[in-house]
């Protein structure tokens, strides 16, 4: 498949929404933010709150990425969080109505929990991969591939890092030059573990 | 030179403890611990600090490794924290006075800055290498390689962590295995930063 990968048109956002929340939507991540619904309703779910971050934060404050087909459509896109940047106020007020609305009486354990995980992350200065997912029609095509090396090339000489859900996915950051730093803190003993991944930035000279 | 590198006897802690100040004594670490003296004062002020942290938290609750040469002489020596391990609050009182008595008025700002570090280090189970030094007569031929290989060679699949204050330690660090993960932050303007480096640990299966 020929893939090109660039930044997001403001018009594709609802689309990059739809898509990530497509591919997340039997993700064990999804079920731990939205709590353990049917399919389509995480789906829906996941899809109201992505795309006002995706608007209010990822797309002024971050980077949208998106893989693009030969015949123009996206098929598949990526959210990288700038090092440094955070959530501003601004934009979580603005979120507000929707998170309370998707979450509910979840929304306390949500944010502990992304507090827990976020303390983690190391404190180094570096690029934060949030989600990366392909059409489903397009897995395993290279879209990934493509989507992580673009956002490796334009971190250059700086650091970035991710979680990794599943060995399969561990695996191909490993090959794009990820070591592992440890397992991540799950809130419930039967959640699968995530992998925190680094890929180191230049020495310093 | 013919390096043995093994862990330390009771009865060498003292020369541990002479030998590692006497490395450190013109270390910028040492002075944002001690406050800027002159070198003797400097190289007195770490061995009292050091005696009973050694005799009381490394030596019980961590690793104290020797590098031994051939006639038997202690030329290099090095302090790990085991993953997980901490200086307990048994040890912290014990040491207490000696602290002040070296720190004095400086143990509020030691302590703080000692905290700042500490949050930099990443939250992943880890070995820490604390200390590491050789004998002046010694440096170059290749003691510090010897500690290091043995203390990583220990650790195994377990992920090690460590602070670079040269660029040379750095590339030393480096060409074992260890990728760069950022600055550590540093209380004032005209010091040195240091280079946190990581040394992955196997990936999980």
């Amino acid at each position: 498949m020929d893939i090109t990968v660039r930044p997001a048109f403001d018009s594709e956002l609802p689309t990059v929404a739809a898509l990530l929340s497509e591919a997340f939507a039997t993700d064990p991540a999804a079920h731990r933010i939205v709590g353990v619904r049917p399919r389509e309703q995480t789906r829906t779910a996941l899809e109201d709150l992505l795309e006002p971050l995706i608007r209010l934060y990822y797309f002024p404050d971050g980077e949208v990425d998106v893989a693009v087909a030969a015949d123009g459509e996206v098929v598949g896109a990526a959210l990288w969080d700038r090092p440094g940047s955070s959530l501003g106020l601004r934009a979580q007020l603005a979120m507000a109505p929707s998170v309370v609305g998707v979450l509910g009486r979840r929304l306390a354990k949500t944010a502990i929990q992304s507090f827990r995980v976020q303390a983690y992350h190391p404190k180094f200065p570096h690029w934060y991969l949030f989600m990366i997912g392909a059409r489903p029609e397009a897995q395993g095509a290279g879209v990934g591939s493509a989507l992580l090396r673009h956002g490796l090339d334009r971190a250059g000489d700086e650091a970035a890092y991710l979680e990794a859900s599943t060995p399969e996915s561990a695996a191909l950051y490993q090959r794009m030059g990820f070591v592992p730093l440890g397992l991540t803190p799950l809130p419930a003993d039967d959640d699968d573990p995530e992998l925190a991944m680094w890929r180191p930035g230049a020495m310093p000279t």
